[in-house]
């Protein structure tokens, strides 16, 4: 069973070095079947080359493997944190991608600095907080990836719907979405707005972020129920 | 009916990804028949891969779709107010190729610094002013793009076929030229321009653009009547 | 005799320009046979096109050519200099890409600035001092790469399997592992967190490295007896 | 006749797109059979995916098209200027590939940084001097182009087999060797070479070039009566 799940899973893990994102086994997507409680994740450390549909693992929403006889990949419990904290998502995509890393690497937001941002974000990409030493070696790693996500949606008070990426600090992006095919697009979108930025940056350092009406005019159009990109209203 | 045009939009369409110019459906083009008063131009937000000639929808210069089942591009408004501005056009091409997005985003002309800019452009390339919140968020919004452009122009005295490309502030270029497969040329001219420049500038943050010389120079031997590249005179 | 390690050090050379990590016939791979004490490497400058697994040469550990009508690669007296000084690696891979090649010409370590860093490196990536005249000039140029880069491990007390790569100052990298195709993959992420390292440092000049708890949480999720990342535990 | 000289001229032509090194129709390559004083180069303007090698075009030394129905290159009077100049070269390649054209826009030398370098040139790469408005203007402007080339290497007295590339000011490189297929491996490693030394003057703006011995060492391990690198002596 779960066989489209996981069909959807390994669609979206196979499409992520198919665009860039990902060198060698850096990078990991799961769909969730909330009506289940069940998600599918890739295999830890399983070359690209090799995946098959059926050796995505399935996990339950408390931990618990249900399926699969490959390990799962050791981010599974930042994937689960996310799927109990962001009700509404469907699918989470993890990946090093080399522009949005260097940001998380820098620990710095990515600035919204034109449209093709706005298209996808209605802000920012948000940046979490390091992670303390308790968090890091207390046992519960990945876990606590999750937390400092969820703390800072939290926090800042943030919608995932409108928020769909975060970069976790020294470490790299995560994105979502309603389905993991989203959540890989949003992938592919804030690779390509950090690259954006990044050269923005380098020709105007100290280069202010878009204006109000801007942002709200570009993710509008895209989103919610005035949309009118695309060929449906949302 | 209008089936070869509707070819050239298709093919000029398809290539842009092709040329590393379009990630995602970040993009469109467009080719009018000038005779008939209608555009072909990219239905909304569909993927590449699924494109057919039949999808691309006619608009005429009322703005009025004459054929198509699928919505229009959504910035359809800008294309048709360029060709309604800039009589000599046969075609429009909108992306969001990295590098010259970055200028836009900086809001910064890309400055003309070598003949490979000049074998295309008579200057810089233009970029406009930003938009009003009255311009953005008064129901109009893709029409008032293309009225900033069209008011650089007028204001500058820029002829359009010695300057075939603006970048739109906050957002990102549009090209054009005599079909829309020259458009493509441009566009692909345009991002490779934009990295020359931004390296160029690494290097020599105060560089000067080039001389008069050398520029009319360059753009001479491809366009006008003393022309020589290439196998015809123009 | 030696087919299977021919037909590695082969398989290795070959991935090189496939992984982007080689331009023209810069770069070369390496697999020993511990038993044997013989190493099987690339001829010198011969296109990959044309390679094929019979024409990889083999060397013993005294330098001497034991089989193979081709001459050697010019750099195997630095192969067998660490293959001498490393007893417990299978393969040395050598590239000039050019990420990490940029830093090895700067003179500069490349820091450790984030996750995807220490998923394979236990810290900075060292850079050896300059060679002098003397270990230029002296006849035995590539041995004399490879004692400075012997020399860097032993007087920082460094322990090459904690710290699979350096950066030859004023050349390019050179990468090890038990095997040469761990070796090939330490070479991508070698050219992966340059990449990432330059990015992070034109945000953030003066960025400090990473927090030593998230460092030693990551390399040993892949290392040693307590890893937990893939499907077999080391 | 010139069956063959047309072929090599063909081939290089289409290698330079697969390199990376040509967009659209930026650039050119021509051989040149020294017995008869006779050169092929490619049409003016052509696109690569049409072109065969019967289109090439033979000019002699004093400049007359011997045959061909198409126009020549318009670059063809540099290469004239450069196979008169330089009496050992074969093959002369012209392109406008990225990072070496952001150095000739620049108006500077790429530095010799690394052994990267070394292997193919005894120095920096040298930049001429800009063009007066008199030789732009003149009516002979791609022969200029080669004078001041010409006037470079007499001046500081350059050997060209030393120094197989030269960056035109404000335009982009030329390369050559003693066949057209080594100019085209020269024009590849001039790219590459670029890119590296712009990478290490963002790590240190004010990094010096390399010291004379490893100069010498690299550049003679592949050059010369000494060289050792590669299959035979030379």
């Amino acid at each position: 069973m779960f066989t489209e799940l996981k069909r959807e899973a390994y669609e979206a893990n196979l499409s992520l070095p198919r665009h860039g994102l990902i060198n060698l086994t850096f990078g990991n997507a799961s769909a969730i079947d909330r009506a289940q409680g069940i998600f599918a994740i890739k295999p830890s450390g399983v070359a690209y080359a090799g995946l098959k549909p059926a050796d995505m693992v399935l996990i339950d929403l408390d931990g618990k493997q249900v399926q699969g006889s490959l390990r799962p990949s050791s981010d599974t419990p930042t994937h689960r944190r996310l799927f109990l904290a962001f009700s509404e998502i469907g699918g989470v995509v993890h990946t090093h991608s080399s522009h949005a890393t260097a940001f998380a690497q820098a620990g710095r937001e990515i600035p919204i600095f034109g449209t093709t941002h706005a298209d996808y974000f209605s802000g920012n990409v948000p940046v979490t907080r390091k992670m303390t030493s308790a968090e890091i070696g207390g046992g519960a790693y990945e876990w606590e990836t999750g937390n400092v996500i969820v703390e800072l949606f939290a926090q800042r008070s943030l919608n995932p719907a409108d928020y769909p990426a975060v970069l976790v600090n020294r470490h790299a992006p995560f994105t979502w979405g309603n389905t993991v095919a989203k959540a890989v697009e949003v992938a592919v979108a804030t690779e390509c707005i950090a690259h954006l930025a990044l050269m923005s940056l380098q020709l105007e350092p100290e280069l202010s972020t878009i204006e109000p009406e801007l942002l709200n005019k570009h993710f509008k159009r895209k989103h919610g129920p005035g949309a009118y990109y695309g060929q449906s209203g949302c």
